[in-house]
């Protein structure tokens, strides 16, 4: 077996727990990987811990007891946010983005990896604390960003699909009234995609009346689901009253008149903070 | 600005590589992260290339020139590859998962953004020496795997929609013969959703007849693309001969008889290796 110096192993460790966040790993799995003992390992992941909120990523946790172990969980700076926010709402202003029927062309950021991966940062370290169980979405554009909220959470991504499919069993279907269309739509879910019970996130990418986000949460009832949060990107400042009343929204979009070519989005620094 | 001991900056530095695959970054971006002389990054980013070979989780390597740099990038070994294929196939075949219409329930799996993100990493192991410049899917079942691809190539993810939008402006659409519904359906992909004449990969989760395939293929001719590859998850031994000719599956889907309740599923150890 290969020997492994004091750098390597705290690098190693810091490896291990940074790409797999929210997920318990026994003090055994590092004494086994470098050979080591367990208070070598333990002074070890000192360091590390104490690097992690140096580089303001975030804390690594030790667990004690039976199930114990050490953790890493995200987080992300104040600033960070801040600045990523406004840097996002920049380029949504700078270019030429509105779309007939006002819509806003947002696809080369959603499906940005690196955008994906700071928007699912910023709110898994919201909903850290609430013990989820699944990341809840609707196809297609929320995906991206459903799935890296997912992956900081260490949780499964749930996909709802706007019409039923053949491919997947049994389903549930809801249907809902989407504030773009105004029409009755439906979704659905198959019966198998989610335990019973089970402590929720629902991302999405836009809400404007928060219709889609009404009928996910309804969709959840049918799973017995408890819902601990409502995260969207961007929602729109009117209609003030929307169909949900309790969401963390990243962005406002205060403002866009296709016509006179306005465009005004801002952090949404209120709900945030 | 706080202190780095060596411990601490060759941990970062590993950190910081290994969470932005496939980025070149600048010695001064080292050194000024670290207020440390080149010579002493230099030697701290040798330790962390050797400790990457011998964690096998990729290469790290050192560009010249102006512009310079050092570069994470990942890989996967062939071991760890093959073993990671024979447990997912196990997990597929364990299960009562055919599905009425002769389809397999794989969402818990597809869907899973530690599973999406090992995918990933195979598909991107496998393309990472042919420059791509942008991952493109279409939705929805393939978008984790594509995007886990994304993410560590460093590349936009495009996803094709099933039908024209309102919401992207002016698109582009394809009429395909699917092999699943033997319909004719259209697919469809905004004007400014890639830049002309790039260097792609398709990524898909199944592959049947090829047709949808062939359908993504058609598409990037319609941008000028170059297809530097086609990656599916799962296809299907029968029919031999696809519309698609050049691609790498992962798995095979040997058999699949719903009336016996048999299903074969391995490892395409022949093409792949």
């Amino acid at each position: 077996m290969d020997k492994f110096k004091r750098n390597e192993r705290i690098a190693s460790i810091l490896y291990i727990l940074t790409t797999n966040p929210s997920k318990v790993f026994t003090y055994n799995h590092f004494t086994d990987m470098f050979n080591a003992a367990k208070s070598t390992i333990s002074e070890d992941i000192i360091v590390a811990k104490d690097l992690v909120e140096k580089l303001k990523i975030g804390y690594i946790k030790t667990i004690s007891g039976a199930a114990g172990g050490v953790i890493y969980l995200p987080n992300i700076s104040k600033e960070e946010e801040e600045e990523f926010l406004s840097s996002i709402c920049e380029k949504i202003s700078e270019n030429d983005r509105m779309m007939p029927g006002g819509f806003i062309f947002m696809m080369d950021l959603l499906y940005s990896p690196e955008i994906a991966k700071k928007i699912g940062k910023i709110f898994a370290s919201k909903f850290i604390s609430q013990e989820i169980e699944y990341v809840v979405t609707i196809e297609t554009k929320g995906i991206p960003i459903a799935l890296m909220t997912a992956q900081i959470l260490n949780v499964p991504l749930v996909i709802v699909r706007k019409d039923a499919k053949i491919t997947e069993g049994a389903t549930v279907s809801i249907n809902y009234i989407s504030a773009s269309t105004k029409k009755i739509e439906t979704m659905s879910l198959s019966k198998r995609a989610m335990k019973e019970g089970a402590r929720v996130l629902i991302i999405d990418d836009f809400m404007k009346g928060g219709g889609t986000a009404k009928g996910m949460v309804d969709m959840m009832k049918e799973f017995k689901a408890e819902v601990k949060g409502v995260g969207v990107f961007i929602s729109t400042r009117t209609p003030e009253n929307k169909l949900i009343d309790d969401f963390i929204s990243l962005l406002v979009l205060e403002e866009l008149d296709e016509n006179e070519g306005k465009l005004i989005i801002k952090p949404n620094l209120e709900k945030i903070y």
